[in-house]
């Protein structure tokens, strides 16, 4: 019997949940605090960043169990950016439902999402009876690097939007991201699950390398989603980046490449990214997208990164024997371009 | 000749503060984050919080040095609170200037006190050099029950406001007081500048009863200085409290003894709180408290709560000899009433 993919995301997800069970539950208050946090954390993700950690772990020959605390952590985490995040980007949905600030209003997600920052610290602490504490002090460190790039990344981000930064390259986008999803989507994740699996024996700048591209790819494929999902079966809103007037590949690509009557129409549309309402001037985007090839650029530039995340597999994970957890490692490189939500 | 208690605050804050500049400076990106943390961080506050942590740290024994690392980060992490807690306030002033979201914007300002969440504890880190790793991990453990007791306490008082919640008693009060300002503002700084003075020796039981106490009588006078002050000597927003319909002992007392045509107004604007432009009623509620002694009774109340302290200081640092930093901690008491800024 073979595990597929999505069976065994499914394993490490659900083995993460529990473990993050306990750090939002029966406590005081609830209301206003850890019900809206509980009831935000059990909205399913994909479960990424937990599997990425406990693969990791297993494939450097550590066991789920070691390294749960640590997955559970990244999830924690995760949605603490997330909340902090739809705040900061005016965004809506979430996870197919509201987001968290609009269903409680800014200061009770604001403070929920700080809440989320600082608790996501409690299982590492609570760790060091089952790694110890040389261990769980290289694991912290690993968090505090990652917490601190990801806020400078977010920083750079939302500096572009507050400067109308247009003059934008690939690479650009890329070292934002690099500081802004990798770190902690793939990079902690790996990074982390390789120091306790192999014992602190791991080769962590190549692992670290992995996750660029892993991660790059990913968020490049994030992208392109929100342009051609399906609404009915996105849960985001569709065409949330266009509507912020995020820099992303295409975005920068479509800058580039149209002609002058369109690229002064997507520049005027990107300096009022905060007028909402002209649902129509959205769609002329999403179709100069098309029509200049920006999303087949896109396309074409993750499957590229993906290539280079093969090789860096090859580089990262050389000393590992054969497992499950190694194969499930190494599929996920495709899935990150061929995933569909 | 001898040190005043405003010259000796004034050294230790000074220390704090040339410790803490070391972790916002020279980074990038400077715009958009480490350069408006860096002259936020700049504004002067009163330095209370690294002045007890210092100043505990030499009563049990140790020195400045020791504990610097720590002051520094519980200021970082006191700038992190006032910049999320300006957004969730809505506040406008802050330190004499104009509040972190009024300059930059809710999503650089947002992130900007992530980015300080975070900081606060690379000093810790850091100072494993310092205080090894034992009396560092012991740190980092009530820096952690600290920044959960902290947001809990202010998940509850954003819960009063969205609630419109008017049923409460001064109890109530002193619980939201103790996890929202106590942990962090007073017991935070007395227990880990005790725990490294002492090197794990101190009686950090009696210390938090003392941190308790005084917490509870600045919070008071804090709260009396929103009503009492003169706008051209105060740093933030005259009556912005009362505007804010927060739950002060003042207001609770207006509630309760208010005439029914006050107290049903008092309602009223408590519950319209969130309708800012209506200047000749907010000027109403301060009249009110005046007219019924609410002002009266949480002065006496700050000053009961003093004479507890006192009592508890002597239990707290009873075993300590006789020394200038030993003086100057119990003189904070009677300065914590008297303040007038």
């Amino acid at each position: 019997m073979t595990v597929t993919l999505d069976e065994r995301l499914d394993a490490y997800r659900t083995a993460a949940a529990a473990e993050m069970a306990r750090y939002v539950a029966g406590l005081e208050p609830r209301r206003h605090l850890y019900e809206p946090l509980r009831a935000f954390t059990l909205r399913e993700g994909k479960g990424l960043r937990p599997a990425l950690c406990l693969a990791t772990c297993e494939a450097f020959g550590g066991t789920v169990e070691d390294a749960v605390h640590v997955a559970a952590a990244i999830e924690l985490l995760h949605a603490a950016f997330l909340i902090h995040d739809d705040i900061e980007d005016g965004s809506e949905k979430r996870r197919g439902r509201s987001a968290m600030h609009v269903e409680y209003g800014v200061p009770i997600a604001l403070n929920a999402g700080d809440a989320l920052a600082t608790l996501c610290l409690r299982p590492l602490l609570d760790g060091v009876d089952r790694i110890g504490s040389r261990m769980t002090r290289a694991v912290v460190a690993e968090f505090q690097c990652t917490m601190e790039r990801t806020v400078e990344g977010q920083a750079v981000e939302l500096g572009w939007r507050v400067d109308d930064t247009l003059d934008l390259s690939p690479i650009d986008y890329l070292d934002m991201v690099l500081r802004k999803t990798c770190a902690y989507t793939t990079i902690l994740p790996l990074r982390t699950g390789a120091l306790i699996g192999s014992w602190g024996g791991a080769d962590l700048g190549a692992i670290a390398r992995f996750g660029f591209a892993l991660g790059a790819a990913f968020q490049i494929q994030d992208d392109v989603l929100d342009v051609v999902s399906d609404q009915a079966l996105y849960a985001k809103d569709l065409y949330g980046d266009v509507r912020e007037g995020k820099r992303t590949l295409m975005l920068i690509h479509l800058l580039e490449y149209a002609a002058p009557a369109d690229r002064a129409f997507v520049e005027e549309f990107v300096a009022s990214s905060r007028r909402r309402d002209e649902e129509h001037q959205v769609q002329r985007v999403v179709a100069l997208m098309r029509e200049y090839g920006s999303i087949d650029f896109a396309t074409d530039y993750a499957a590229r990164i993906a290539d280079t995340a093969r090789v860096a597999f090859d580089d990262a994970f050389g000393g590992c024997a054969d497992s499950p957890a190694l194969s499930f490692l190494r599929a996920l490189v495709p899935f990150m371009i061929r995933r569909r939500s």
